[in-house]
């Protein structure tokens, strides 16, 4: 087992660090994409945060065929590679025993591996459309419908979907983009003492792994305790009337196309009140998640160079005034 | 089994109701296209539709083989995977039972799946053209005969076909968008008391799914009564000449290719009488369904700038004036 | 069985009615291409002549591998699918047998279940230009010779092939549609009458396919005795050496490339003197096929908008002058 | 047996007759590529000569195994399909043979076929590059070389390669045109009397084929005898040095790249005096010859509308000056 | 065995040489990318390092199964054909022993057996993206896992990945060159004497290579121990706090995106100073290696004509101003 | 056996018989690439020259499996064609034997065959480079390297590859281009006497291929010794410094990129004197070999529109003066 470096220990970046531990929180958010430099840590940070994360009753984790499984795993962590065709990712007929006893069975893919934590794809912005779409599909319902090869196989397959890519490198559809819950956009630092102390961390990680867990290990058992914390509360969380006609009026405001930013933007205030330990939401967990929620759903204006995030912000400026 | 959001709870969206209502009445009208936003509950109509029907009668569903079935089962429910290959669509050779027992058996597919219930395409733009053709004469014929690998198959295939696509993502060749019966269009509600009404309900809905469904239940079966109440009316309504021929005149003035408007403006006008317990067919019936059965079937006028729905509205009030 | 539409029904469609009665008494005519409108009801026509001619004789229909079959069987009506690969069309190893019995069969294709029936191909302009060369070919030819995997199969093939296209969706290559021996154009009807009457029959039909059908018993019974008569008269028919020089000159006049037009003209000028109890050929029978015979062989004149089937009609005018 | 057109019944086209008169006279010459319009009898005329040709030895004919087999057979005439892979084309492995006795037995294709006749291959520019380079290697070196999946034959394949192509179809490649001995150009006839003639003639073969073969069988005799003639006379013909510098000013006045072409000029100048009872070879043969041999040879200059006919028959004009 | 041309009697190329031994004594750097004109002996360069290196024992070498190998082997050298397949990078199903054993066996592949040594591709641009890709995972994980047709294997693979390319012949895209831990530009040199000095050596190793590789014994066996020497003192080497500020400084001058550069920075000065004996870097040693890890990661200035490495100098000097 | 034609009837070429002697001579010289007009007798020579050497020990030609073969056979010549595969160029798993025996054989392609002789590749530019690549690599080292399907191969290919290509039909990437040795220009000869000359050669041969041959048997035993001489004085013959130096200088002085151009020049010179007795290299030898060694080399000079033969040999004069 490699040692991860630790979430906590991840120096800014918190835009993304917040979307991660929202999706954490309430996995029906669907997702989140990561735009941004290379270099900047992406797969990094989510690693982090899996590797975080207590370990999970076997019985929940990863392929479930009715087989009873006991003891602890760690949460999984499944790294899409770049040319996975569909058959790994859905899984396929097993070709050994097919061959051999003549039985038609399963052989599960990464989305069985990957129930119960995190699926990351890098440059998702280069998978085939309908790979992604496929993906999109199963984080969205939790269920894997496999259908091929005359195999019909039904799985859970409950996973928070990470995908980064670099919008220079060409960019999703719309309508797949859409069906992301988050989007952050993350840069490369520009301040020196940060970027020292990056370096540092990361020369300290290198040189001693173990030595450098420990020393962050209780930051970490801060995390794992207030995403249990969030968890537990998310349920319990009001969502008053006028903080969803709020809601509607930023979207109608931002021209979002569709009902998926309003429904994102319910549903990742409740995680971050959850998350902070707020009972009632307010316009101000909403304002929080917006850009989250919407930067990626917004439609080029052709004429306006102002970018999604700052159409956003004013946006929330000209309704608060 | 998931529970679906009810039809009935749905918010606005009445002509995408209608026409499916219309299809649901009289399986001829051979399909519905649905053009327009992403996020706007299209699948979320059809499904709630199919899971509201009551049950059918297992010899009535699915696959059928010959077999004795009793009981009764769901209308099914179908939604075709985008990267669904001809095989899948249409059933093939069954490999195990070929090479285990030397016996070419036919494997059915997931047109004898849909059998007496619904066949979904999303984003039916991008399937290929040939499977959507394919798709388009099995739900006209009611029938899908089988012919590869040796395989001489016909068994019968009777659903609602409903495909989405959104325009701005390329279009459908007029060849196969002709063959759609009707057609209706989405967009996002703009009405700040509406959305903030779908977020709640769908709040309501993801909270406590089982709760919601039965506080919509006396609405739902009102819907069910009217559905049986015109399927049952259907072949008793009559239609004037007179009627036809503003049928006629009304595709003449808008310049419809072919006569497959027409004819499905006459099945459409008589389901709809039928739903609404109408025994003569009238011109308001004819009015009513015409945008869902002429929109797709217009040609793109160069110079008029007016879009189809419009050019069929004007069309009418000239015929009326 | 499912009833067909009546020939006799058909509202209008005059030329492509002729084109198809002359291709059904001389079947070295070479293959009927239908240009025009979707919903125009041209499969309507060509499977109403297949299921209005009388049964034929078992041991000539289909596929003839030597066995002696007795009885009649109803005249084929094979509809080609679109994806159609060259295996199923012309045929290819029948792998059961080979597989189990080690044997090479023959496993006969579309071709070998079209012999003594009609071949129809919706949208021929989107099929592989290899496999419309091939039909073509065995349709002139009359026998479908199959070489590949071993095999080395000859079997009788004739068939009237008729071809749909919508020149609005790409054309056939110029050497293809000359091998094409006639070709007509339908449009949709402008005259209200008519299109109601359509409306009309439509109606009747979709609500008692069995009634409507014994309603047209009598015209359909008459069409099946011009047919004979026409079979019988052929070889009879005089062809006088200064009808051949007005063909020709015709032929030059309008510019039709190398003389497939010329002989076409001449043996449909025959088939359609036939089927009208006319002795001998004329002038009047040459100029009556002029446009079904040699409108899809004249190049496009750059400068000259006039349509193909006008500059044969000014071509015949000024002959005639 | 279908019974084939007469050759000597072709009307007009006399320029594809000497060529294929010289082609079967000396099969060094290498093949011979037909340019022109459709329609105008090509596949016919090559199908003829064959016809026309006495039974040969089966032992000469068709693949050459090494089995002694006796008596007579017709000329081999092969059509080469549109669609044929390398596999038909070449010869592969005997599948059946493989999987059953577990030999590797070559399955011999339409080269081997050929062997001794004649190969002809509509529309030459549609076949791909690699595959007609390999035919035009075998119809040099009048060998066929098999190096593929463990197999290693080599048999006889000597045939008279015959291509035709419609120059606005796309061309062949300079290289590939360049390997074909000669080449000649049909235009469709445009004088009435002879299209009359053709009409007529036509019409009798199709209502009597045989009586109209024996109606021609003394031309067809009489041609039967020259060809024969010019076989046994070839090896005696003289050919001075003058004449070969007069080939040779000839390629050098009209800019032929390469040898290729004062090559075939000098073979098919002696063929054709072989022909013609002519016992050394005069300026005239070449000149008659040229056209054949050099007009595919010629680069297309850039300022010069002429055509490539022209050119030589200018450049022979000069010479004789 | 063929004998290597002596590292150190390659004639210039500094940098080249000296971004190798970088490499060789710090795997985690990730890749050298050799830019540069065609016949300058890039591989040459890493071949001979391969050879110079002392045998390393058997069990650290090549593909590690478990089985426990004895003695000392080469240093591996794996050059990647070009048109290598994933299958062959990553390794596959042993097909043989699935054939017969019937057991899903792992057949290593050129990872494999590139680990302990160093894995060449030439001409990196012209490779598929997802295998660079792979290739570079590969390299910065040190290990292999293989997930396809069954398998699931992880094996250590830990090179020295070396890559070249001609920038005329095109580009690889930034996302890839970025994971590239160093590059290098190879020109021709221009320096007479130094080319007939090249020519020289290179004729005395073609005319005897034992004779030649003896007379250059020493100097290799130096170049060996400062190797061994600079792995030892790597983990020992301090880096001062400013020292990586100046790094960092140096990397927002220049303005790569991303924080590779930067890390890369560190740790290559870090292995230089171990080379040379040196136990605290400096400035010194990060300006010595900024062109080699910073060269790749500029982008483009649009209208900024200076080349990358003038614009490391230009910065390098300016922060010493 | 066809006979060849004879490498010293070849009327004119000096340049390309000059380059094919020298690659006989030396054949770590790396392949001979041809440009040239097409029918200029190019696969003639290479042909002429393999058939002229004297017949080898079977030891040592082609395959060589570790089977003693005993007596001798001739040259061998291997024909690349322009289809071929990478399995039928490097060798495949023996399927026979894999399917019957269940073994892993290796059954050897065309490289193994050419081993000892020549390999010949006409229309080398249509060659897909990575094959291309392949035979250069392999002609560079004399060793086939086989790694796939499970296989692991090496076996002696050392063999004179020669290339053939028309510029004016897609050229070779400057990268393949660099890595033949030679290249030479042939043209058609203009020359009245010449071309005669050549014509009668060639009907001399074609009437009596036998008493031609004999005819020429004196010239070509000349050949023969001349090449057996070179070859046993290749080793001793001495390069002086001012004449390397000199080759340098050319180098810099036409702008070659990279060092290839300058150490061919050095190999090809000397076997230019072992072939012509001459002991120690002088300026005239360089001078005589550089325009094969270099042409192929240069870069086009934008604005220079001389071609490259031209500025060589500028260059020369300039290093003369």
């Amino acid at each position: 087992m490699r040692v991860s470096f630790p979430f906590s220990a991840i120096v800014g970046q918190d835009e993304m660090k917040r979307a991660l531990l929202i999706a954490a929180v309430d996995a029906r958010i669907g997702g989140v994409m990561v735009f941004g430099d290379r270099g900047t840590g992406k797969s990094t940070a989510v690693r982090a945060l899996a590797a975080l994360l207590p370990p999970i009753a076997a019985a929940d984790a990863g392929y479930q065929d009715g087989t009873v499984r006991k003891g602890k795993v760690p949460v999984p962590f499944v790294d899409l590679p770049l040319g996975a065709t569909e058959d790994r990712v859905v899984g396929a007929l097993d070709l050994e025993r097919a061959l051999g006893a003549g039985v038609k069975a399963f052989e599960p893919g990464l989305l069985a591996r990957a129930n119960g934590g995190f699926l990351y794809i890098d440059e998702v912005n280069l998978l085939e459309d309908h790979i992604v779409d496929l993906l999109l599909d199963v984080a969205a319902s939790g269920e894997n419908v496999v259908e091929r090869e005359g195999l019909s196989v039904r799985h859970p397959a409950r996973f928070v979907l990470v995908g980064s890519g670099n919008p220079e490198e060409g960019e999703l559809r719309p309508q797949l983009l859409d069906r992301f819950g988050l989007s952050v956009e993350v840069r490369t630092p520009q301040d020196l003492a940060q970027r020292v102390e990056i370096l540092k961390r990361c020369d300290a990680f290198e040189r001693d792994p173990a030595g450098f867990a420990e020393m962050w290990g209780r930051a970490e058992r801060a995390t794992v305790r207030r995403i249990a914390r969030g968890r537990a509360a998310l349920a319990g969380v009001v969502m008053p009337d006028a903080v969803l006609g709020f809601a509607s009026r930023l979207c109608i405001a931002v021209g979002a196309d569709g009902l998926r930013g309003e429904l994102t933007l319910m549903r990742a205030a409740r995680a971050l009140a959850a998350l902070d330990g707020i009972a009632v939401v307010s316009a101000a967990q909403i304002s929080a998640v917006a850009p989250l929620a919407l930067r990626h759903r917004l439609r080029r204006a052709v004429l306006d160079e102002t970018g999604s995030t700052a159409r956003i912000e004013r946006a929330l400026e000209e309704l608060a005034a």
